[in-house]
């Protein structure tokens, strides 16, 4: 089951496609009674029986009143409560090819790294990225899993992690690879404007077995780069949300982008970084394709 | 003019002190057509004339009808917009004491460090903090100025950064220093819940010389542990306000924590970590003191 934030008819809605992915229905045609105006309000209000309503729901084409070429889809959630709770270097081969590219960054220890992500605006599929190349001409692509937490909980066990879950999406964690060494923590390497996408929908959990082992795949025009599968995570989800949810409270409608392997534009030499024109593909097959390209 | 938040008669208000600080005006007094029910909504609102009729009103006594014995201030913000926006080492003493003390921390440019500290609510004066000692006991203070941008804008100029900010406060840093270590990235360190604290008000920016200069102090059960003034900032408010904003959008609300000067407790050995018990002040005089205990 796939969530859908989308623009109809000069309003913003959300919905749940069909299984074909040919039409959408829409929360407020079902849940007249609860708030469902944003995919925020959506995960906090919706309980687990609204869920299973919303499945067996897609047994009745008729309740899919929008076709799916109607509508505009935008990023499920566009202004995030927090800024994104983003993992470094969670694959192997990517922590090789990032070894020496950034300044001051030696990992001696298998702990995981944890960085903070600013987005005041979200970028959904086939949205532009603003280059802000005359900040930093560096810039580089990320693919990821992003979770998207669904109840809000503290020091969550390993083996809870699942039910504080709401869904999963695919990630770009755009990054400014000159300014990410210059400042030496990662924060405003991350985090300038546009420099976030997530897309096209949110997967609802139940979709997926838990953990999941999704493949994770990105192309520049075309151009396969990266290409890996969430089972090579160093630190999976469980122990992902386990750990950053030890002593700091994690709320409904977090997002967390869980690292992205390895073929980044800062593993080649000379770097390949993204340029005005290029189209960026980023994709979790069972998710679906998030396009940017860069303006 | 020091802008306060707080509680009475079961409700929450924003007002500002009058000259002796022994009484409040409640904002909705003055401006009743408009929304000044949090803090957020007051510096999104309020235009410089309304800044300027406010000031005037410190002429007249009668207007500040409240007590403030018969008030409980609160966090002038409580849950940020987005993630606390906060410099790293931006003192030359700290900047030494901190050497070696953090894994593969090795400044070696004159670059400044940025980072994000997450804070789903933001502590007040006189609230205690919850210390999380069984996910990390090297609990640590930081005293700091904070800089809260009065007005949304990107590529701000050195020189016109003061137009986009509303005013200044004092603020508390708390640091798990284990886990500023462990993980790398300084995120999780900073960000376990209570470990921001705010206060006690908003100092407006008309109170204050720009590029301010101003005593930032801490004790530690009545112990002077930091003495600092923002003279010796390697990098002042304009120059931190200006570069931040390049390329990144700073919204109205946002917080700017802009370093602390040594005298932390990482710089000891061995370590003086806070205890329960502990009793942290933060002082800049112009502003006022914030005053927080362990639990």
């Amino acid at each position: 089951m796939k969530f859908v934030r989308y623009f109809q008819d000069d309003t913003v809605n959300i919905g749940i496609f069909n299984k074909a992915e040919t039409a959408v229905l829409n929360l407020k045609d079902i849940f007249a009674q609860k708030d469902c105006s944003t995919m925020q309000k959506v995960i906090e209000n919706l309980t687990d029986e609204d869920i299973q309503r919303l499945q067996q729901s897609l047994q009745d084409e008729s309740l899919f009143k929008t076709a799916t070429k109607d509508i505009k889809i935008l990023a499920p959630i566009e202004r995030p409560i927090h800024d994104i709770l983003c993992v470094g270097v969670n694959y192997s081969a990517h922590l090789e090819e990032t070894k020496d590219r950034v300044a001051n960054f030696k990992k001696d220890t298998n702990d995981a790294v944890y960085f903070g992500k600013r987005a005041i605006k979200i970028l959904g599929t086939n949205e532009a990225v603003q280059g802000q190349f005359d900040v930093d001409s560096a810039l580089d692509y990320e693919v990821e899993l992003a979770v998207i937490i669904g109840k809000t909980g503290k020091n969550i066990k390993i083996e809870d992690v699942e039910d504080y879950i709401f869904g999963y999406s695919v990630f770009n964690d755009f990054s400014s690879r000159r300014l990410q060494k210059k400042h030496m923590q990662w924060f405003r390497g991350k985090s300038l404007d546009t420099y976030s996408a997530m897309g096209p929908v949110i997967l609802h959990k139940s979709a997926l077995p838990f953990p999941l082992k999704v493949d994770v795949k990105c192309t520049v025009n075309g151009e396969l780069r990266q290409n890996s599968n969430t089972s090579l995570f160093l630190h999976d989800v469980p122990y992902i949300v386990s750990e950053l949810s030890q002593g700091m409270t994690l709320e409904a409608g977090d997002i967390i982008a869980t690292g992205t392997p390895s073929g980044v534009g800062m593993g080649y030499r000379p770097g390949k970084w993204l340029r005005k024109g290029d189209c960026v593909v980023c994709e979790i097959p069972q998710i679906g394709k998030l396009i940017n390209t860069i303006e």
